[in-house]
């Protein structure tokens, strides 16, 4: 069975395709599936969400290849993690740690030398030059050289809500298609707090927990468990972060509605 | 020859990517292509006419898994059509129904049990958790556990245009990207009724019935039979939908000009 | 190791997924990879030059699918090019002439019976009936019926930049996602005529000569050799394209800034 790397990234474009060519140069029988290449531009918590979030439904021994990258061409370093279950490639800049962390136990590396593939490595494309020829090694089951195992690659979290009496105080990590505002507050914290069908208070607005979108009656916003674990705020029959006014990194207090 | 899933989805973002995920963990070899994820959100009646027009196109033995599910978490039953040719499996909401009609003879099934695969089935992601599990069993040529054949489920379909004279009266099924209308009204009927060149009145606008884009002149409606088979209304240099006020369900009568 | 098909078009829509449908049922095992399925709709100069670009990082032997072809229906003819390193399929319009010329010698047919995969070849639809047929062919290793060869194809290059003194005129070739302009202009130009971090005036806006996106100022503009080897005009937390008024076939006029 073939290898599989997915793709995650703010290319939009072409770009991915000149990765998917660079990989299929170098591993022919590797498949690639992506994730996603429509990342807001330079949004790496986004990044680093949908990528744990996905990375958890691929099979052990895939590849992630993730890729948001606003300090491309500056000093930071490229880096490869090798993990108990699944690899990651990608800069080092936070966006594969939280992945990383979620599927156990690893190993990070930095790539010392960046002209491993091609003598002509682009400052501005990373991934077709550094990240895709690292990510088709990795799944070809060759070594990546000049790797040097490191302890200090940049962190990142999504921050912890604070909890007071049955008040939540969390933020937006991203805003989905169809509006959905996915928070940082774990859908467990809901159902410790609220009953289902409990009228709540989101930022002022009124709202009401649910397990699921058909609940919910037109017109009003929804607070419910998603389907990746944490809370996120829905509008039946439109986008809740026009209707709120959320957008990344927003503040989300979520109360029960005062009698 | 591994095996293929088509995926035909109103997700958009990152829902396609975590069933293909959960395939690649089922079924490894498993190849998956997709239809579109991009169906306006809950139009069955727009997803069923792409699942059924694209899905003739695909080797026999290939795997349909469709996603257009506005009743996800209700009593909804969830579907796997095993047909002559090729499977389906989705909600039971009419969206399977025209694909699987035009492929030959088939049987119905419930999947009773929905936690086959997971025990926390979530009550918003039915694609994660059901879905794509049991199209990747069925494409792996496994059983999904479970099945009951039943013998009614949701019907669907895109309705009979009246013919009066030389007039056809039939209804919008969807736009496509170009602005170009897809109607319910077959592209026989109008090489019946009109012949090439003819000047005709589209709603009230002025049209010429013609047999390719190239023929029409810049600024001018043109009626043709698509690349689907159905009577199409497209705009030479511009959206045929926006130039005519029209958009999915909306009526269309097509009839020739008056001297 | 099976073949691989790269798709490059303006199809948007379902269009590309037909197209891998006939792919598969003809040759099962060969992969399908989307180039972009998102040029702007008959923008021949624009897919042309990203199908030169992305098709020099495929590897030997792939098939390239590209289809931008207002003239669908009309007499242009419908081409095969064998060459040293890969094949191309489309229309007969310029669009595979650049990639084919980067990858060496090759030679060019005419398909001259349209009907050698289906009797009934849509006007409107070639890439389906006969250009997604005769790649699949092709990267099956089996012989396209009725192949004619030609001497004739129509060309097309992307214009020669004119250089005055350190004034170089080139124009547009097209906008990314970014909003980053993509010029004729090459990067070694750029760096013969100018040194990094000269200010320069593009079109009489300002702008500096920077390495990578990494070096620029917010709210000002940048010219860099792109990673495709072009000089690229981009903006710093916003688009190149609007700031500067610049779109597809547009003249750019890069020279020092007066003191």
């Amino acid at each position: 069975m073939p290898g599989i790397i997915t793709i995650t990234t703010d290319f939009g474009g072409v770009y991915p395709a000149i990765m998917k060519g660079v990989i299929a140069s170098i591993a022919g029988d590797v498949r690639t599936i992506d994730i996603t290449n429509a990342l807001p531009p330079g949004d790496i918590s986004h990044g680093a969400f949908i990528l744990r979030y996905a990375s958890g439904y691929f099979p052990a021994g895939t590849t992630h290849l993730a890729i948001v990258d606003p300090g491309v061409g500056s000093e930071r370093r490229a880096l490869v993690i090798i993990g108990e279950a699944c690899q990651f490639v990608g800069p080092d800049n936070g966006l594969l740690m939280p992945a990383a962390r979620a599927q156990g136990r690893f190993r990070a590396y930095e790539i010392t030398g960046l002209d491993f593939y091609t003598k002509k490595v682009s400052p501005v494309f990373h991934g077709r030059d550094v990240f895709a020829p690292a990510a088709a090694m990795i799944a070809a089951g060759r070594a990546v050289p000049g790797l040097k195992e490191i302890d200090d690659p940049v962190d990142l979290d999504f921050g912890t809500p604070e909890i007071e009496g049955a008040t939540i105080a969390g933020r937006v990590i991203y805003v989905d298609d169809f509006g959905n505002v996915v928070t940082n507050i774990g859908g467990d914290a809901l159902r410790g707090f609220y009953y289902l069908g409990e009228p709540l208070d989101v930022n002022g607005w009124p709202a009401t927990f649910v397990s699921t979108f058909f609940e919910g009656r037109e017109g009003e916003l929804l607070v419910l468990a998603g389907s990746h674990g944490m809370a996120e705020i829905a509008y039946k029959g439109g986008s809740a972060a026009v209707m709120a006014g959320l957008s990344g990194g927003a503040e989300v207090v979520i109360t029960p509605k005062k009698a």
